[in-house]
């Protein structure tokens, strides 16, 4: 499958290392180009690197990118993006409390930006996995949740592809939950010695 | 510490059997007295069984009960629970559709119940730990969420001396969360082979 994944920070490194090893073809696109084509040349496999604009046959895109940037990136690709996979990662953490969403109460980042691309097939994941724990490799959870049952299907394949366990858990109106509990992840962190490095998984009882 | 847990069904199995392992005092209570004498004797260490009514010298109790009944308990119990911590482990999922939850949108049972006894400290606990690893020991994650901090940390520690790891995620309004998630775990039991034996855990990378 051809990627393109916006952004070229740890979560791009991290989704487009796992991308890679699932033998995907990678596209990054920055705003800063060098720092989409250095991100790309520092993955194995083919990726290459762009600036931020031309989708081309890119059947999944992915917004690795924090909110708000997710939302304004979505806008500005909006016709480009029709009829494509939208996979949204973000989490709108209120990083002055870090014990608050700043999305209003009951809407996720995920349905704010599928109301910016209506066209889209937006699909929530990777927002409850840290980056660190993607470019290192090893399992790792997935949770993911859309609305267009395909398109989840898709991002699973890409998912399983990269050695993960992708969780379907339903509509993109999970999101809201996806989004919440991984502020409750994150505010934890010092809490249990993470350095978030620690993964949410639904262990297997042995 | 004195522990009354109301309930005698499998959830008050599992933490029943974590409390006697911490060495903690355990009393069941149910409706049905024989219930609670029949659980509290196969319970090692000396937990006694009763019907539910008096809440003597227990400074924890424990809502081992499926939603609704959590709330029409804790409102039968309301004077005597003054002062006392009260623990809501239910989820109220709407097993119409195993999609939503019954409760209003963005309010928890935890929060209903808490509204339904304003004089008693309300902590969430136990809502993501199915009951066969509470009564199976072993490593397991408890989610912790309440506004009276000193309620929280004595959960917490009951918590730990069952051998359990207490992650608290802050005030009672994170509980919704705790909640919302756990639907989403359930419904995907099918999905991961789990057959409600998975645990919701923050791994430590290694």
């Amino acid at each position: 499958m051809e990627v393109l994944i916006v952004g070229s920070g740890h979560m791009a490194r991290g989704i487009g290392t796992r991308l890679v090893a699932g033998g995907h073809q990678v596209r990054i696109a920055a705003r800063n180009h060098d720092a989409a084509r250095t991100l790309a040349a520092e993955l194995d496999g083919d990726a290459t690197g762009e600036p931020i604009g031309r989708l081309g046959a890119a059947s999944v895109v992915v917004l690795a990118l924090p909110y708000p940037a997710t939302r304004m990136v979505a806008e500005q690709l909006a016709g480009e993006l029709v009829g494509r996979v939208l996979v949204d990662i973000a989490n709108p953490v209120n990083i002055g409390t870090f014990d608050d969403l700043v999305t209003p109460p009951g809407v996720s980042a995920a349905e704010q930006v599928a109301k910016a691309v209506p066209g889209a097939k937006v699909v929530k994941a990777f927002n409850t996995t840290f980056a660190a724990n993607l470019t290192a490799g090893g399992p790792l959870d997935v949770f993911i949740a859309g609305d267009d049952e395909t398109a989840c299907d898709q991002v699973a394949a890409l998912t399983a592809d990269g050695g993960m366990r992708p969780i379907l858990v339903g509509g993109l109106r999970h999101a809201y939950t996806l989004e919440s509990f991984q502020l409750l992840h994150m505010k934890v962190q010092d809490q249990i010695g993470g350095n978030y490095t620690t993964s949410l998984e639904l262990d297997r009882r042995q």
